[in-house]
């Protein structure tokens, strides 16, 4: 078997994939359901073209995103979460209720 | 009042200060308890002593973190987790059962 060097506290094995904020907000608009390509960019609104796909490509690659091509005309593709991928969700849920939580006086500056 | 640009959603309210690994795994050590500086630094393994120094001065500022300078000789200096910083707790709980739920072959790679 092949050596791996995985953490094994589960905040740094979730760290591992989800680290920095695009890719927590990508999960975040994946939740609301399957997405084009341009539709994600458009909703995140500032992340460029190059960020989002290399983050698709390593969600797509790592179990969380299902990438599916339709042979229309013209071609089709849409993102979605996979079963791990919906999982995410309770810890999205937790971000938001402490995100919630805090005062804006502390948030600010 | 002051105009002010925060987000209403709670997960970039929560990624505002918590960008990106490191600030996660400060607070992550600063549950255990209060620390000094150079605890912290070694728990954390490979931070510098710039970076750690630069997230504690934030978390200090938004009130998730308290320091504390007793003046002993040598002046000790501890670090630790105000009330708000300690309800997340809650959302690193949900981080780590995320990360221990996903198999070794989904994180590889």
């Amino acid at each position: 078997m092949e050596e791996r060097c995985l953490p094994e506290c589960g905040v740094e094995r979730f760290l591992l994939l989800l680290d920095g904020p695009w890719a927590t907000l990508i999960v975040r608009e994946l939740l609301v359901g399957p997405q084009r390509f341009t539709e994600l960019k458009s909703r995140l609104g500032s992340i460029s073209a190059h960020t989002l796909t290399h983050r698709l490509k390593r969600f797509e690659k790592h179990g969380i995103v299902r990438r599916t091509a339709y042979a229309e005309t013209p071609p089709r593709v849409v993102y979605e979460l996979t079963e791990l991928g919906m999982t995410l969700n309770e810890v999205l849920k937790a971000m938001n209720a402490w995100g919630i939580s805090v005062a804006d006086e502390k948030l600010a500056g």
